[in-house]
């Protein structure tokens, strides 16, 4: 399947280069390998699930539309995704979502429909919707032809890294639900047995790494308001934690101001724009050096949707 | 020489792809192409011209080590390219450089001479060294081989244009010494002859303009202290001008506020971080549209070596 969702990617996604500067190797005290996924259309990863999972339709199913629920990264990709194939796309997004985000979605052709988050359901009324207009749900990260999606980053960093002589690396990916981490890590055990999914998740937010150590899906007794918004779910996946517990080693997790940090030095030394979610994996790479394997590491950027305020706290840090 | 240049390149300089955004567009009036030199290894294009040189002297020469004068870009350039070669490189920069620029270019392992600019004569200074030593001079820009590294930028350009089956278009640089701009001009008269550089230049720095429109070498009245200060030179060069002069359009010239934005535009909408230097043909894209020809547009946005607190005025920008 992720070499299916790839093959339909092929000219539509782009292919992300591996990145790397010799100071963050001096950091990091290995090689850092960079895959900038906030160079993807959209500016995130996500566009890669969304569109598999649209051009996975039937096409008289797809023709109808697509529904899916997100404030964030998923909705883009999605409202892109379905542009690209020429069909309709009904965004759910909380009333509170910043104004830009809702601006942005529908810029990329998508029909936004706002809810009350305190008093309605999104749930009923996407299905409402769903229901009425036919349209297909892309889930945003607990679906075959989404991990499958985020799978093709995968497949890519095999190749690179076979391309650069890595054979024995940990992959660092940053994890939410868990789509990306397990689509990579399915993809590398087929192509690069010797690179392993490592997840990396902001403190207070590692639902994934005690549901890797305890062997059980595990929650998160926070919610919302988190720096990394991007990548904080409730828990992992169905789908996608059964795939990290055979596959992922121990799961990384970092502080925010590591994560600040970080999108300072993928600022200076990579000139990325990296979201707060999108530089945990990098975090980690540069500060839990000991929690890590090799003489070289390989790591995601997941995305680069990030409001100007915030990155102007992590350029504050590098002053 | 240009096609020798990119040949000598090939495996050591990164290929940049050609990015877009509708955003971008919408903003411009036409599609707009954006070749992110920032990406480069050392965060500008100079790398290029840097290795082209180096690459190019005679083993026995070459094996002495190079000295150039910069405090920007071009000394970073260079002392990667002589690190990659094994040999040694002396860089001659003022004593008031940015600690960090120093600290950066002797981190690519470059030896680095300071000097009182207000005192000393830097090209006595490195006249003495590079005689003493033996040394070769590499030159920022009016030097051939270092024209036909920056070129190696065109023959890309020409050949992702062609792919996106781009044939007639204005292909906006950002010019100091014209070292790009003219490569790039010869790279598309030979491979993409409907492809027609413009030159991109701050107000108050337009010498390379008013050289187009005067016919003659022309210079700026003001000097330093320019938020553009990567690419404010006095005058065009003695090699880069003829060949300007014959193959590109009028010259584009943006203003400092145009040119914040657009680095707050490649923030958005692409995620990159553009230096001010390296933002200003984006910024004529956007900004002059009535003055650029075509359905499409590429520009080069050339470097993202930019500090902290210069980058921050662009995000206020967008506040």
């Amino acid at each position: 399947m992720i070499r299916a969702a790839a093959a339909r990617l092929e000219g539509h996604a782009r292919l992300t280069p591996l990145l790397s500067s010799p100071f963050l190797d001096e950091i990091a005290g290995r090689q850092v390998w960079v895959k900038p996924e906030c160079l993807q259309h959209t500016g995130s990863f996500k566009f890669r699930g969304g569109y598999a999972a649209i051009s996975a339709l039937e096409p008289q199913i797809r023709a109808r539309g697509v529904i899916a629920y997100s404030s964030g990264n998923h909705a883009q990709g999605v409202a892109l995704a379905a542009k690209m194939h020429g069909i309709e796309a009904v965004i759910v997004m909380p009333q509170d979502t910043p104004r830009l985000k809702i601006a942005n979605t529908r810029a990329f052709g998508a029909e936004v429909v706002l809810y009350d988050r305190e008093n309605e359901d999104r749930g009923a009324i996407g299905r409402e919707i769903a229901e009425t207009r036919g349209l297909s749900l892309i889930k945003p990260f607990d679906e075959p032809e989404v991990i499958a999606g985020q799978g093709s980053t995968g497949l890519e960093i095999a190749r690179q890294a076979r391309a650069l002589g890595i054979t024995q690396a940990d992959v660092i990916v940053c994890c939410g639900g868990g789509g990306l981490s397990s689509g990579v890590a399915l993809a590398l055990e087929a192509e690069a047995p010797g690179l392993r999914v490592r997840t990396a998740e902001p403190e207070f937010y590692d639902d994934t790494a005690r549901s890797l150590q305890s062997g059980w899906i595990e929650s998160n007794a926070r919610r919302g308001n988190a720096l990394c918004d991007a990548i904080v779910t409730p828990q992992p996946g169905d789908l996608t934690f059964p795939i990290l517990k055979r596959l992922a080693g121990a799961g990384l997790v970092v502080s925010d101001d590591e994560v600040l940090q970080a999108m300072g030095h993928a600022f200076n030394w990579l000139k990325l724009v990296a979201e707060p979610g999108g530089a945990v994996a990098l975090a980690a790479a540069l500060f839990r050096a000991n929690e890590i394997e090799g003489d070289a590491v390989i790591v995601t950027i997941t995305g680069g949707n990030v409001d100007p305020g915030i990155f102007a706290r992590a350029l504050d840090r590098l002053r």
